[in-house]
């Protein structure tokens, strides 16, 4: 099987599993994935999260989510700017992997909740 | 939202996504187990992906996933006594998660490579 890889154009090999996961292998970025998909937009609504997320790690997630086209930054106020963020379509087809692990995460970890947005809409659900 | 959760139980919070990261949130974790759907069950097996796993990075690994119920670790050899590893139900039970990586990546990333197991079986593909 390694005989067929090509690094060239790859962090680590040309695996589509190995380059999702070059971006999204972390503890924080799906939930940040996830928190968008809940209708969350802002630096603080992330914040808010019961993960409890540290500031750093968050605007360095959402930093590298930009640069990597999973999310698309805007200013919503000036003096001092402030952003909020939406996921682009890259962003949005995760949809079916979040899909994934709440339905595995709710077998295997059976008193689990899917969290819902402020319009308590399950994320499994059609928008 | 965060009102409704309750940390008891869990690492973080009771979001599924949030405790299957607990346990697959790395770079390197769902790697091991695409190499165990993809028939790899040794250790110089795991070593020889091409991703170039570092071999303590590749023991923590297991040794979590057994931990924590994905694996199944079984001696194959005696003096010295040498292990190799299958995946349990709940392992497998990943599978769709793999596969909306794989179709993700695929779409975003068009020039990887869907990885083969020794008999040439996608691992989208049924066993």
């Amino acid at each position: 099987m390694a005989d067929a890889v090509n690094k060239t154009d790859f962090e680590r090999s040309c695996c589509p599993i190995a380059c999702a996961l070059d971006h999204l292998g972390d503890k924080w970025t799906l939930l940040i994935i996830r928190d968008l998909f809940l209708g969350k937009r802002r630096y603080h609504e992330f914040m808010a999260s019961p993960e409890r997320i540290a500031t750093n790690i968050l605007a360095d997630r959402l930093k590298k989510l930009e640069a990597a086209g999973f999310v698309l930054q805007q200013a919503y106020q000036q003096k001092p700017v402030r952003y909020d963020y939406q996921l682009t379509q890259k962003g949005e087809d995760l949809r079916p992997v979040l899909e994934a692990l709440v339905a595995w995460g709710k077998v295997y970890y059976s008193s689990t909740q899917v969290f819902s947005s402020h319009q308590q809409q399950p994320i499994s659900a059609e928008r």
